[in-house]
């Protein structure tokens, strides 16, 4: 589907009609160039675009496909990049990844978005407000595009702090807290995060490096190194990000084991604390024929009290008492 | 065994008699190339091959013996190429390894293929209907073999992506899911997947720098930049195996432990509930002159009802109904 | 907030009035160099700067964003710096993260601090002490600035060493000494530590490869290859700290369990211990009808002594006594 | 001790008799090159050979305190080379390490073989039956005596992937396969081999590179490619191990921390299946006056039959008949 | 402190008066150098000798204050060298840090030495002994130096890889051997020891590549590559050291609660083997009316035996050493 086509000359924006008129028109004009910003085209749509402008066949062919890796392709008359785009979905915290292709001419940009992230029109719209970047031509567009893609991976990144900060509360709230499946959802997210981001990182110093006079002036430069230095940014975090999350699930396993430890000691302790009460009834429940115990007797207003009985009873709960006191000051109960 | 060997002239396929008169004929015409198929070839046939095309012998020795490492080694008047060839087995989830050689003339192709992978027989048919890609001559024909190689990577990787993300159902489904072993088996199949990819890459990186000038028209270079961008895609994606894969072992044994641990504290909960009881039923099993207990007794219609050990039994019920309740809340049941 | 700013002219300092006039006059005298000192400034507060000095727009939007990578970037006609201020709190044992930005020219300087970290008054003091440095110009004052930061760098450093030998102490003293959220959190600082210094370090090597001839002479390149070895040395601790850490971590979580099982081995030692008596005495609780030991008699003094109950006693406390001793020689209770 | 010495001329065997007589002949004839074999010399012996080849000190120095890393070090009239042997020792599954050097100037090679490894007396012969390599001169000595070093290592390549798989076997064939001690060792084992082949590799690589014009001619160049290329397939088998050990180990050691948590789940289903019946029997062993189980009666054939007891022997035999099915269904027995 | 001082000239000792005569001496002849030995110099003698020789000031501050890295700096006129020296103190198997710097002009040397490592006295007669390496002047000082230093460093890699072997024997000849703060202790020395040595590799090797030509003539070279080649085979040791240490800590760690868990098995076996017997007690502790057992007999010479005892006593005997034979043979005692 094409979203939106437009000329842009002196910084203006100028309806265009027909492709192959404008494009003709701008390149006798040595002066202005073209937007064609196409969403999730079909093979047929994308035809209509390429018979004008002679895109790489190649290029073209990944632009169709999808499912590339980011990079930077110069061509002998086009450069082609390749972003992916990231999209938080709050609900489930989860990243969906998209993609979006440029197609960069000396007189032309086509744009190629698919998946739901980062949406252009936004870019386009600030863009337009703002002339003296629309003079820097096709190359102007391509920065622009890159910096609204590097500002969702700096609004994901953030994201993914805010995620890590909630699973460490909970993990360090306590012993047993958090749990494996999510922060290894986590790490996954951090995973893809990084595979978005990290080719972009290197295939921008390469196309800085090399495309330093060709492409881009000074000011460009300048501009590209600002999208670069985020990137950089958001590279140190992804690594951080990656080393912190081995050591919480490491914490939240040795805690969840540390948990049941515990249990399994309360359970253990109130069981000994029974032993020795059964091993003392089991004594007196013996059927020895002299057991002086059993009929202990103090004269009691004329007639015999046997406390026996009671007097065991007594210690019994001494017993467990002491016991009881002994195990909760080691911790145990 | 010779599989099949032709002529390419102008983009198009002629039978090929004799290899001395056929390769004299395209020398001295200027143009077409030669494309000799063998598969699993004994000494014997290489030497007849040979005989004519005067391949360099470390070269012809690697490609004897097989089991090399993936490398392009550039000779004087020919390059030698090595690929390993994957094959996904869907029975065992297991990858075998193949090798597939190519010796590349100035105006011949050998493709020496070992093992069961990666037929070329639909390579050459796909190479016959496009003449334009024909025209490249033999560095085309390596090309399309690689894409082809490189292709099963990605639907190799694709596969391995399935079964790790099964595994990572099974495990995280419940806390004893999965199994070490299968874990185990599939890390050591993203190893041999690197060892096979792997050097491919930076191979492949190394002939695109140096042969730029030498072998490859620009038109051939974004072929080849093409496939190596798909090679450094499969190289992301193994790199994030190998890192969830140890998460997904480190989590799958504390699993395993903690499932047993839960048992056990169960084992535990339902012997603890047992212990009181049975010393209470110890206590009153004591031979004691005098327990008033044992005969409590209240008058109910003329005769005495001696209720002691109802009293007695109504207790017990209702500490090991406790218990069980306690235990429920605590998650130890 | 403008904290300060003066003019310096050979080595000394002067007074400024209005910041076009001077800039006019260091500039028309081929000597001497501004110094503007900037706290939070707000966007107005830094157009008053701006109108004079024409600093470039990129730079000055990451001064007033903030939460900038370190970096050095070479425009035109000034270097922009960022640096990471650190500071140590002392009660929480927690890293501060500031910012502290400069934009150098031919004949001024800005500082921009953003934070507590880092206060610049003292650097100044030291520097207008100096006259020889004070000829180094703008440059000169960069390397104050960044050694000062550097130098509480190192104070950091060894302040989280410190943090580091306590936790080891606590660790090692005991088996379950020490707490996971509090290494977990020492970690954290390394990182954050390491995200402050590490890309300096790049960034500054760069700088001096770079600028060597256009911006350094050959005392200030020594000057910055000092600042840059300390670094190095900050950046070689922080490594090592990361690593001793991830050990310190497993030590303690293994400690903790092992304390654990100490403690279920101890309990189940003294369960063990009561089991045989309790044996013995359900064995003479038994009913049998003919069960010597329960009448085992001697004749004293006249009369028959049963002293088979007494024997039996004697028999346990000779099992537990043993039991004990066993359990203690073998470290079990 | 010199083992043999020989000067080859036109690819043929000559005998050698005085050092400084036959070296003088070959410069002079500028053809041909000598060859001297030493094993362990003393000081003397090499004091002898050293008299008349003039070899830099610091490399009879290297050779003659041995313990040198692998290395190739260019001096101005000669090449110094240390290769470090392997053997495998079958009977223990353990690494021998030797050390071979060679001396190649000019018209010589010298060879000092230390430890068991390598024994060079078949390469001799092999480069004697094939005249085409001999007429490399020394340089074609090193390769051949690298070659054959380089051999052994993928034998020691191929024993360790071996002991590997049987490890493997053990560890997964049950879960406490296995020992810690023996996988360690072979850890130790592949570390060994990893210093020995590692060195080699980027001081063959660095030799390649620098030597290129100086020593090699292209046809040497390849085979030296050659010989690299297998030390780089050494190389990339020797990383994939230590990854595969590590995780062999970790199984290994939760393994036997499961193995053991199942023995004591098993032995705690039985003392639980012990623990209703016995509270049973306490209950029915409580003296109370009134317990109407105790005589429950039915009239057979005229007299009255107490069942009460074998009913409860039955309920006893019932609980622990269903507590073991229970127990076996769960796996815990 | 100053130690000792002496010029040398043509190969051999001369004492030496004022320092500003020598200097100017040697300087004039065109030939010999100056040797200056310190050892923990105060500021003022530091002053005394800095005034004749004119040494960088920023080298002069690293020199007093110390804790500096390891590093070779080229001033102008003079190489300014920071040695971390070690010691091996067997008593307590710690390593004690100590640094060495070295001020190397076209005509003098100066050392400083730092803490107890690495006396020079040994070092200087040695060199006073070989007027061959004398002639090199300072910069053969400087190799001397270093290659007594790297010596040290192999003196304590040969101490460190005892300590290791020691605790691998302890950790592995039983299960719960060694202890987690002596392997920890270990690794924080490898740590130190890797801080040490590392750093000087780089810049050894960054020396040798710039100062080549200027500083360093063939020979020269050839002396400081060998002290490389010793530095880079610590290096690997290191390497390998804190693999194998990381491996040993699990070891040991999982060796103990290994332990722990076995004696748990056991004492839950010895409880396992008393319950049935209580079991079976506290059946014939029932009170029931009619047991049979109770007063099974036979008629033995005329009177009734009661066996039902002694059967009972039978049996549990049979069972409990059932149960201990059978725990045996599973290896549970």
């Amino acid at each position: 589907m094409i979203i939106d086509q437009a000329t842009y000359r002196d910084g203006e924006r100028h309806p265009c009609g027909d492709l192959s008129t404008e494009l003709e028109r701008v390149r006798s004009g040595g002066d202005g160039f073209l937007w064609v910003g196409l969403k999730d085209p079909t093979a047929a749509e994308f035809d209509l675009v390429n018979r004008e402008l002679h895109l790489h066949p190649l290029a073209v062919e990944d632009a169709i496909k999808g499912h590339q890796r980011a990079k930077i392709e110069q061509y002998e008359s086009s450069v082609f990049v390749v972003l992916k785009t990231l999209r938080y979905l709050d609900r489930t915290s989860d990243i969906e990844t998209g993609e979006l292709m440029l197609f960069i001419g000396d007189r032309f940009v086509v744009t190629v978005r698919k998946g739901q992230g980062n949406p252009l029109a936004e870019v386009r719209r600030r863009l337009e407000n703002d002339p003296a970047r629309l003079r820097f031509g096709p190359m102007g567009v391509l920065h622009a595009v890159m910096d609204s893609v590097v500002d969702t991976y700096r609004r994901v990144d953030r994201e993914i702090q805010q995620d890590l900060e909630e699973i460490e509360e909970t993990v360090f709230a306590s012993s047993s807290g958090g749990d494996a499946p999510s922060i290894y959802r986590l790490k996954r997210e951090v995973l893809e995060f990084r595979r978005g981001t990290g080719p972009l990182s290197a295939a921008l110093a390469d196309f800085m490096e090399r495309g330093a006079g060709r492409h881009l002036n000074t000011d460009l430069h300048h501009l590209f190194r600002d999208v670069a230095d985020h990137l950089k940014q958001v590279g140190d975090h992804v690594d951080g990000y990656d080393r912190l999350l081995r050591d919480v699930l490491d914490v939240h396993l040795a805690g969840v084991s540390v948990k049941q430890n515990e249990d399994m000691r309360k359970i253990s302790a109130w069981v000994a604390m029974a032993a020795v009460p059964t091993l003392i009834a089991g004594i007196y429940g013996m059927n020895f024929d002299n057991m002086p115990e059993l009929n202990m007797s103090v004269a009691v207003g004329g007639s015999q009290f046997y406390y026996g009985y009671f007097l065991v009873l007594v210690v019994m709960a001494t017993i467990i008492t002491t016991l009881y006191r002994m195990f909760k000051r080691s911790g145990w109960l």
